[in-house]
């Protein structure tokens, strides 16, 4: 097959595990017989120093014309002064928005190897840690309308909304039960319905999809009981089905407790198959250069890639196989270092991975 | 003195907790010869049955009318099938509104003896766990407009509004600052500025505070971050201060990793020194009625009360001090036995309790 890929190459860190990447995804082109073309496309800060924009049209069609796009991770302190329209942050969800993509899967998976690296205790971890976090991605508070008037007796007002309708819920809904039905038929919405409307609104829409999806044994709990529940008993979830901002927080919190957010890929998609493809740690700003962070994430984001959005199942296998044999090996970046590891940088762990394909 | 305190007993099993909770103020009142006078008023479940009102007005008048007010915990599965207006929460929502109870306190610390039913791993948990989460209570999506309507295509479509305007940041703003005044002086302030408006106006309102208070150290992150930093490195807070919605989500999450949420007391305050004093656990409709609920938070919150409504400081480090003592003699509950330590009912741990008064 042939297919091009947009590539965000991203800020700070992230063209080294980018690099990576591709060093990783050539191979198995070269072995599976496939020929994957690059373009590259400026979002975030490489963008803004560029055009002054983090995400200009003429970027964002490069994207659009893709089979799908990898993006490392925008941002940087050289850009946190800049008015909220013009920050890195905003190319992203102008991306996000711009290319449809309301889910976003975002796994916490404990990698056996690196157990000992969860904050958690080891009996919970024991009980295990797989479950999937499907967040509404292109809706709710992050695009309702945001504004900060005057009141009469002068004192600054702001106001966020927190718009939902019923086709964004149920598209996301459906990816929820779907998502369950491949795994272990079991999803939660979560949600803080005793609050507010959009999260009644939810509900009501879960429960006329919920007809359709017998198989799924399905629940509901609310977010601050949610924010407790992954902590205390992860081995409880399977996927959960949320909102943009309540998925961005328990997302994050879920990727901690499996001690190795390095190592944690994400997709984001729309209706087609095209998607956006990144890790979901940061740019790393603080090592940057340094040829030491973890290019893990990336890699298999890129496994994720030709999973979902090339439908190269074998291939994506071999790539996760890699991964789990290099930590088989000991072979570690220093953010996962234990003892009797052996430390790698990030351009020698894509060598260790590359080997092993 | 002389104090009047409104008693909200609640519902499932709060009126055991609460009714312990009695029984040890009574006995500080003796020692230390204090007369407290109770006015029983309903709100939350008590309420819909008696009056079909979770808050009808004559009981919020008692809890005006108080000195302060007891809570032990509201809801449960009988009245949950009510419309939004009609719950057990709406009244919780409507005291803390009529109260003005702008500030709730929520301390996360662990408690050495329990320390081991803690979550994380004891590597963390021995760095420390001695935080306060003070979350603005009456403003945001909690309090903005919620609305739905239908769409011209047809389909309905829900909006929740967050508002904050400046007098309200800055009130809650001082609170943090005054807090970490009287503590290690850390405030770190929680939002989402990358995304939000309502963030931006707090940050710019805690910068202006921020000269006010140059002997705290002042810092700032991101909610998804502190979601993940207070499962990773909780020794590194001190005061978190974040608006409503946020702090319902991470002070949950803050409560678990203690390991007991059945010790977590809080209070909520307003300009006054009238406060609202409850645990921060629910109502445990599945132990309800078995004298097996754990009394503690529901006690230490009338401690907290002493001290902050009444300045009854030593007062309130007797009921703690006693809780200590307890504690230390392997007296628990059942929802934190460990190996070892003697398991009492809710009643028998009030004794023992009073015992050490
Ligand atoms: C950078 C930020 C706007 C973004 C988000 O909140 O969605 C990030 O935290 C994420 O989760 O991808
Ligand atoms: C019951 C609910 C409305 C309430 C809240 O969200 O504030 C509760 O979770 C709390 O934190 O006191």
């Amino acid at each position: 097959m042939e297919k091009n890929i947009a590539v965000i190459w991203g800020d700070c860190s992230s063209p080294e595990i980018v690099k990576q990447t591709i060093r990783v995804l050539d191979k198995v082109a070269e072995k599976y017989g496939h020929t994957f073309h690059y373009t590259d496309a400026a979002m975030g800060g490489e963008a803004i120093d560029k055009y002054g924009d983090p995400l200009p049209q003429h970027e964002l069609d490069k994207c659009l014309a893709a089979d799908s796009v990898l993006l490392g991770a925008v941002g940087g302190p050289k850009w946190e002064g800049l008015p909220g329209e013009q920050r890195p942050e905003k190319g992203l969800l102008r991306l996000r928005a711009g290319m449809g993509l309301y889910s976003n899967n975002r796994p916490a998976k404990i990698w056996p190897q690196l157990a000992p690296a969860s904050p958690l205790k080891p009996e919970i971890v024991a009980q295990g840690i797989d479950f999937i976090i499907v967040r509404e991605l292109i809706g709710g508070v992050y695009f309702g309308k945001h504004e900060t008037h005057t009141l009469e007796n002068g004192e600054k007002q702001a106001i966020d909304s927190m718009p939902y309708s019923e086709h964004e819920i149920e598209r996301i809904g459906r990816i929820g039960f779907e998502t369950a039905q491949k795994r272990r038929k079991k999803l939660c919405c979560v949600d803080k319905a005793n609050v507010l409307d959009t999260s009644r609104l939810w509900r009501s829409v879960m429960h006329r999809l919920q007809a359709e999806y017998p198989d799924v044994e399905y629940s509901e709990m609310f977010v601050d009981n949610c924010a407790m529940q992954i902590v205390k008993n992860p081995a409880q979830f399977d996927v959960i089905v949320t909102e943009n901002m309540f998925g961005d927080i328990l997302s994050d919190e879920a990727s901690m407790i499996t001690g190795s957010i390095g190592m944690i890929p994400s997709s984001s998609l729309g209706d087609g198959t095209r998607g956006l493809y990144e890790p979901i740690h940061g740019s790393a700003p603080d090592i940057a250069g340094r040829d030491i962070v973890n290019p893990t994430a990336c890699i298999l984001s890129a496994a994720m890639m030709l999973r979902y959005s090339f439908g190269m199942a074998e291939e994506a296998d071999a790539i996760e196989n890699a991964v789990n044999k290099v930590l088989d090996k000991g072979l570690r970046t220093a953010d996962n270092m234990s003892e009797g590891c052996t430390c790698l940088g990030c351009t020698a762990m894509g060598d260790a991975i590359l080997a092993e394909i």
